[in-house]
């Protein structure tokens, strides 16, 4: 599958890596074509390739999204929307406001009765955003079995849910997440929920000195 | 132990109900004296009683917060503080909007950049706050092993650690949970994540349509 990975972080690298090592056809995207971060990834991989943000989407059938939410909302009303015409969109990202100090809070603009999940799908309407995989840190995002065996949950929103069903199972094939283990919380408003938790798992990272942990839903 | 019970709802009586099992000395507090609910809850019990805010306040040696979070600011600022000198104050309230549906948001005025435990602990400098239970569901609360033979966390945080100390110990001798499941969170603003998460909850409890559930944090 031809995928893409918008935004050169360590979120991004770390995604657009393990689909590569699952055999996909990856292009890293950012803002100008000859990023140094996008260059330094692709060399010495196969089937990785860098571009800009709009040859990211032009290339991909899927597309992730993992740029700082901050940016997220400009990065977009500059590209040309066409480019993610009935493509699903993977939305990693998160609205942190690190500037007041830790844990961060959310910021203000998608706090409380908005979220970036919602402003992406806003944006790029023709699009069918799926939030998934922002409630994890990034190593566990494409290998949930370094969790208690995989045994923990994830949750998933979206509009779309034959886009849900497409996600599922890619991170199932690609990220071993059980299949079992993704909750859908329904459509993409609910991204102000699972956006909302995100400072609270900062608090319970910083209160058990570890990222590598997840949240088991038992009854 | 006297104990008082801030609040004759659902919550209120629920905690006061099982704290009077356990043999304690149990005060309901209501705005006023002869609230129909809160004489009901007392007939036909030993050791429970019923009284204004001020004089559970005054009966109590540890009083349990369970009003509706909208209220508890003008309730607080039209009592006597000094009720409230050296008391621990267990904070189980949450500042839920339902006014725009479900799941609900955060009262703007606690969203984000603020909480109720932090309100409360600063309308009352001389009590030591403790916010814990708000992340379950009430019959939860007073029974922890309702849920996964009791294997599943819970989250407190305040600024006093003799005050969280001794709120453990209660919950642990009353209720039944593990102390080795019960994460410190840190001080009373923490608060901010505690309350943040808990229209996540009310979105999951949608999803899986039970409220008897909790979160395990699995590394």
């Amino acid at each position: 599958m031809n995928i893409g990975v918008l935004g050169t972080g360590f979120v991004g690298q770390t995604i657009a890596t393990a689909l590569v090592e699952n055999g996909h056809r990856v292009m890293i995207g950012s803002r100008s074509a000859n990023n140094a971060k996008a260059i330094a990834w692709v060399e010495n991989k196969v089937n990785a390739f860098a571009g800009t943000f709009e040859e990211a989407a032009q290339f991909a059938d899927i597309i992730f999204l993992c740029i700082n939410g901050a940016f997220i909302k400009e990065t977009i009303n500059a590209l040309d929307s066409a480019m993610f015409t009935d493509k699903i969109i993977i939305d990693v990202s998160n609205p942190l406001d690190f500037s007041k100090g830790m844990p961060p809070s959310i910021l203000p603009a998608y706090s409380n009765q908005w979220s970036l999940g919602e402003e992406i799908q806003q944006l790029l309407p023709k699009a069918k955003a799926v939030k998934a995989l922002n409630t994890v840190t990034a190593r566990l995002m494409v290998n949930a079995e370094l969790v208690n065996e995989g045994n923990h949950h994830l949750f998933i929103c979206g509009n779309d849910t034959e886009a849900k069903n497409t996600v599922k199972h890619l991170l199932s094939e690609n990220f071993r997440w059980k299949p079992e283990y993704i909750i859908d919380m329904g459509p993409i408003g609910q991204s102000r929920l699972m956006e909302g938790i995100v400072p609270f798992w900062v608090g319970v990272m910083q209160a058990i000195c570890t990222p590598m942990f997840n949240t088991l839903i038992v009854k």
